[in-house]
């Protein structure tokens, strides 16, 4: 019998505008529109293939060489909404295979280290989701499919564009107008960077989908945030990302960050997530740009103490004079730059900035970070004639 | 000539709802009402003698040995108005000497190490303005008094009072009604006790008065705290303590450090006190009160990353057992416990905590500790004979 497959890759993406908080756990629906930066496949992506046949007996899935459940109530959902949408496509054309009656075998992988403990489950449910909608050759538009990515992980809406990219909370009940927008495609600023510096962790953090809940039930700051800060700033930055105003973007981004965060200390019990050596970094970069009287990075933090710096393509040489001077011993430098461009930000950083700079560098601050993974802003995601399954077994290869 | 000498003690206290924000600089007037609790001097204090004589040249000063400057702004606020009250009580009786035109000699000392980054302005400036309206036979109204300290350092006016202290902020532009007045005194709930935890910090902190106003103008999360989050919460802590209800007490201490240390983080750019350490002394309270499934301590942090917790007597056993077995290797332990009360503690640890704690313990977190300081609930400022000034010579002994 015949076996069907399609596969795609999906970005990772990190938010500019924090997403923290749902009001509607099953469907993901969350308290507070938010906005991220798609980051390049290059560096960080799924790539999931996924197949189908009448002959199959189960789902199945197998994450990173692993079998993994597919039992879970998100995935279960994401399945079930995708294989609604084939039934429908079937009913209009009867010589379509019932695919929707079929089980479906997955296979995933991420070009990036799980202990990095990047979020991965917003390139993962991305993949699946459109990798499936290929399969299953469903009307193809983006903003409908990430409603779809968004039951499984709220944040793989945002990961189904491109770009610069809005998740629109909507207002109704069914989440039927909470969707992934695109706010400015990738070539409109093309020259965004992200420098990932990977900390190292002592624990585990609290779960972000327990930790949003814990902030919406007991943070008296929380409702001030999703009310009134967040919905201007919402259109403060995709504003800023129209005009292409860094300045603008990169403060917006550090204030929502530390916002965010804000809200999770005031939670009672706090959480935190971000600890001495996040702490080093946010002043770092405050120190950084006040040396060059200029806004040139701008950090975020998610719900880990991983930072991740943006800046522009043309502030490279100002701003790696100073982090690759700081974490110039951990790995990552190799992957983006030549030994001659690292030695042009160590002249940079001996003869430009050591005569000049007024405050003191933490020479242990690298120790706290594991590695650096040097990316920038990329494309939603693609199609690909890698495949993950064998095309004869169903089964990975 | 003659020369007139005055002396007295004051208390450290550590707020339990936070001041952090003046709506006017000059008169030191606060954003929000404030509860502190007093603390006890025999650990804790500050001696101030002073002195005056016709004879005198110049107003001076000698702190913990080293002459200091007078020339502060807000000093200068203190003095004039102490010597405008002692002008107006001259004016009243003919016989009186004439103080309010001669220059004062000041020398004061504190019974703690100023390397602890306990916040000792409070003390000095209460005991300053003490000493000096007992000088001046100033008539007795603490209430009054404290609204020249708080002209010195805003949280001074609560070490006008012992036990349960309250900094109603009052709303009028001259300060007239912004002052300090009891809640409850000492003896109204005698068993808060106090261990302060003196966390080393690997760089200076923001000094509070700029630290505070950065967040008045940068935070956007602020002026919920201080609008909405705050009065509740005033309200809530005086019944709480008219209660003795110290699981309510403590509920709303750690929220409002918590509360307070968020519009810091929410200032732009951030300002952080807390650090790791600090942090997991905050995780392992809470696992404290988990195990015991009650509420046994409280933790506040000011505007450092000192811990002080709170606590009563009746579970000083059961919370020991945690803290000195976490913190055995820090000194203070023998300033208040004998060899035997500590091994207590290490049985109590053994037989009924260790058998049944579910987490783990930071076994490395002491060395973040420099010392333990164990104190509790005081009185106000005392009367003392012991003098700080040669009352011959005008000059400190």
């Amino acid at each position: 019998m015949s076996i069907y497959t399609a596969s795609t890759t999906a970005p990772v993406n990190i938010a500019t505008l924090k997403y923290w908080g749902k009001r509607d756990k099953t469907l993901n629906l969350p308290t507070n529109s938010s906005i991220s930066v798609t980051l390049a496949q290059e560096d960080l992506r799924t790539l999931t293939s996924v197949a189908t046949s009448e002959s199959f007996s189960q789902d199945q899935l197998w994450l990173n060489g692993q079998p993994e459940s597919l039992q879970g109530e998100r995935t279960q959902h994401c399945l079930q909404d995708l294989r609604n949408l084939r039934a429908r496509v079937e009913a209009q054309d009867s010589n379509l295979p019932r695919m929707s009656q079929w089980k479906l075998h997955i296979v995933s992988e991420n070009n990036f280290p799980t202990a990095a403990g990047l979020a991965s489950s917003a390139a993962g449910f991305a993949a699946l989701v459109m990798a499936i909608a290929k399969l299953y050759q469903l009307p193809d538009s983006h903003s409908e499919i990430s409603k779809i990515a968004r039951k499984g992980s709220g944040s793989a809406c945002r990961s189904l564009f491109g770009g610069y990219v809005a998740w629109e909370m909507g207002s109704e009940s069914d989440g039927s107008d909470s969707k992934a927008v695109e706010v400015a495609p990738q070539s409109h600023w093309p020259e965004m960077k992200a420098a990932i510096l990977v900390v190292s962790a002592d624990r585990k953090d609290t779960p972000s989908t327990s930790g949003m809940q814990h902030t919406v039930a007991t943070s008296d700051l929380f409702q001030e945030r999703i009310h009134n800060v967040v919905p201007k700033r919402f259109e403060e930055m995709k504003q800023a990302i129209q005009d292409r105003d860094f300045t603008r973007f990169a403060e917006l981004t550090m204030r929502d960050s530390n916002s965010f965060h804000a809200t999770c200390l005031d939670s009672f019990p706090p959480i935190f997530y971000m600890n001495d050596t996040s702490r080093k970094i946010v002043k770092l970069c405050h120190q950084i740009n006040a040396f060059y009287d200029e806004t040139i990075v701008a950090y975020t933090f998610d719900a880990g103490p991983n930072a991740v710096l943006y800046y522009l393509q043309e502030n490279e040489a100002k701003l790696m004079a100073f982090v690759h001077h700081v974490f110039q011993k951990n790995s990552g430098w190799e992957t983006k730059f030549s030994q001659g461009d690292l030695e042009k930000f160590s002249d940079f950083f001996k003869t430009r900035v050591a005569p000049e700079v007024a405050f003191e560098f933490d020479e242990e601050l690298y120790k706290g970070v594991s590695r650096v993974i040097l990316t920038q802003v990329g494309p939603g995601p693609l199609d690909t004639t890698e495949c993950l399954i064998n095309k004869s077994t169903g089964y990975p290869n």
